[in-house]
């Protein structure tokens, strides 16, 4: 029976809004038993001290956290060497990508994007009316400087790129991105959230460039996806006016306490950071003697292309099959490649192990895996 | 020295965006040596039950949460007697209020809200380049049935009610809140952030009325304002199309975990909603011996017109120097009215003593106080 009222309801939907179906409720995830390597998460404990300070927080549950995330700004402008006013915190960076896009977008405008990139985008402009701008990554990995500069680029409100990038693991040098930041008077998003297993980030561009918008996480190098904490660092002109339309209360009191105290406790993840660019050279060069060609990565994953013969959503399944979780991509180009993400010893050790047992059976030809 | 590439980022920004000029960060919050009843909080412990739920999330930090918050959407829903379709779960029910004012509002286009209520919807409304229609309270305090079905509200994208009301605390039948959604064929967006102060809900009304939207929050009864837990409940095709539009892994692991437990124990927290409701009438009789006159409550505060001669303003600042904070309002009506928070019991001992001395010093005609 149609339900006149509810017709009414969606009726009064925005047209933007209209494009986006009724989500149907996701399945449940894949239990504890699966080896997940296909979300770039870092499985890291916490160090003692920000544990001890996260629960010091539960104690302060009945009040609202701290209006304009203040404490954690002045922490990230201490450790990063900027100003308050340079800093906006958020919900994990997404939050920051999302209030980019609301700020910089309308209907029918255009934002330019270096591609294969972030996916996430697509759906965050989709939100706004408007459309992406694919730029493609040259065959070297290097930024298309003259398509970036003068195509239709020129008229996106702004750029976006990941160094190190997702989900190719490439790094592009710092004096690129600033060659791009001084030519363009776009404002240029650079996500850094692999940056801490690269050898260099754009930090030091801040200062010179207001067109410079960088945003940084939580939830790879610091091993806290779970709690949310990203930040958005530029020009106080820009991040004020960010700031202006966050919504209030954006972040909880546990996400206040940790972000502070993994601030304060950097030095403890170095460890952590040099375990993984090991531990990625490792199953780079296990995964080569396989057959697999793999992108030389700066982040804590691998980009792989699959021997000839399979595509990536054929090992997916294989892998899957064997509880252990990788990541495919859609995009032209990517088909024959599975993203996985660095985790503990043990965990790589069962990924190429699994991934020794499935080539095997494909050269004695069995079909299934 | 003018920055011509700052000028042209700025440029960049949407139309909408353009009004919002770069927000000055705030000056610190008072500290604890104050008396917080200035923001609805509710100064109760977690149980320990809860508490070591957090803890325990605590060591899954470096997982993302779980997508489209499915546990403690079933959780909810269980509780509610609803199904996981019919609820969204939000940091805090602030975002999901952002979230219905996204779906519904393109620029120009208007929202009807009861007012005086809650000054937040402002800030949304502008957001979205939208406009608030104002539809005053009756006298009474009852809904003006008129003026929300035939006036313009007719037009309105929604129509927006908090009941109890903020900052009047007064509440409606739930009979005339069903009165209104049936006439209607807006979408009733129904913010019971109090009601579990109050003597009823409309929580019945959900399944009959597709219209029907029903906001709910831990921040106040459940004492976890500084968790961001808040409820969306209605028909699921406004559910599933709202939580499309929502930002991904909007909430922690310890939202999840605490959402979760403090559901698996809503019986705990009966004691401190009597608790609130006994004070809130032993503090109405003190001040209405100390000469204001107060409005019957159905929340976890009090508003409060002062005495003649004196308006809220001065009284809050009275306050404020004797390091108790409450709250006033800019609105038409209300410049004479403070708002008060119901806290621990030596908190509003507190309260009453300074309202006291502060009465005292007026009858004796001292110009500060």
């Amino acid at each position: 029976m149609p339900d006149a009222k509810l017709q009414s309801v969606l009726s009064s939907l925005s047209q933007v809004a209209r494009q986006f179906d009724a989500l149907p409720s996701k399945s449940t995830a894949p239990d504890d038993s699966y080896i997940k390597l296909n979300k770039n998460e870092n499985p890291f404990s916490l160090p003692t001290v920000v544990m001890r300070s996260a629960i010091s927080a539960l104690e302060r549950q009945y009040l609202y956290p701290e209006d304009d995330n203040l404490s954690l700004r002045d922490a990230a402008a201490n450790a990063y060497g900027l100003s308050r006013d340079q800093v906006i915190a958020g919900n994990g960076s997404s939050e920051l990508l999302g209030l980019i896009y609301r700020a910089f977008l309308a209907p029918n405008d255009s934002v330019a994007m270096m591609s294969p990139g972030f996916s996430f985008n697509r759906k965050l402009a989709m939100l706004q009316g408007a459309r992406i701008l694919d730029i493609g990554w040259s065959e070297t990995y290097s930024l298309p400087m003259e398509r970036l500069l003068r195509g239709p680029a020129k008229d996106a409100k702004f750029i976006l790129l990941a160094n190190p990038n997702n989900p190719t693991g490439t790094f592009v040098p710092v004096a690129d991105i600033e060659c791009l930041v001084t030519q363009s008077d776009r404002l240029i998003v650079l996500d850094e959230a692999y940056v801490d297993f690269a050898p260099d980030n754009a930090l030091r561009l801040i200062e010179r460039h207001s067109n410079l918008f960088i945003l940084r996480t939580f939830s790879k190098s610091y091993a806290a996806a779970g709690i949310r904490v990203g930040f958005g660092l530029g020009h106080p002109e820009v991040i004020g006016r960010l700031r202006n339309i966050q919504n209030v209360f954006n972040m909880n009191v546990i996400g206040h306490a940790i972000g502070i105290s993994i601030l304060s406790q950097c030095a403890a993840y170095e460890e952590n950071h040099r375990y993984i660019k090991h531990e990625r050279q490792r199953v780079s060069v296990a995964l080569s003697q396989l057959g697999f060609s793999v992108i030389p990565s700066h982040a804590n994953f691998l980009l792989a292309r699959v021997p000839l013969g399979r595509n990536g959503s054929w090992w997916l399944t294989c892998l899957e099959s064997r509880k252990i979780l990788v990541a495919v991509f859609p995009e032209k180009g990517l088909e024959n490649c599975i993203r996985v993400s660095i985790g503990t010893r043990s965990q790589m050790d069962a990924f190429v192990a699994a991934v020794r047992e499935i080539s095997r059976s494909v050269m004695h030809e069995h079909v299934g895996c």
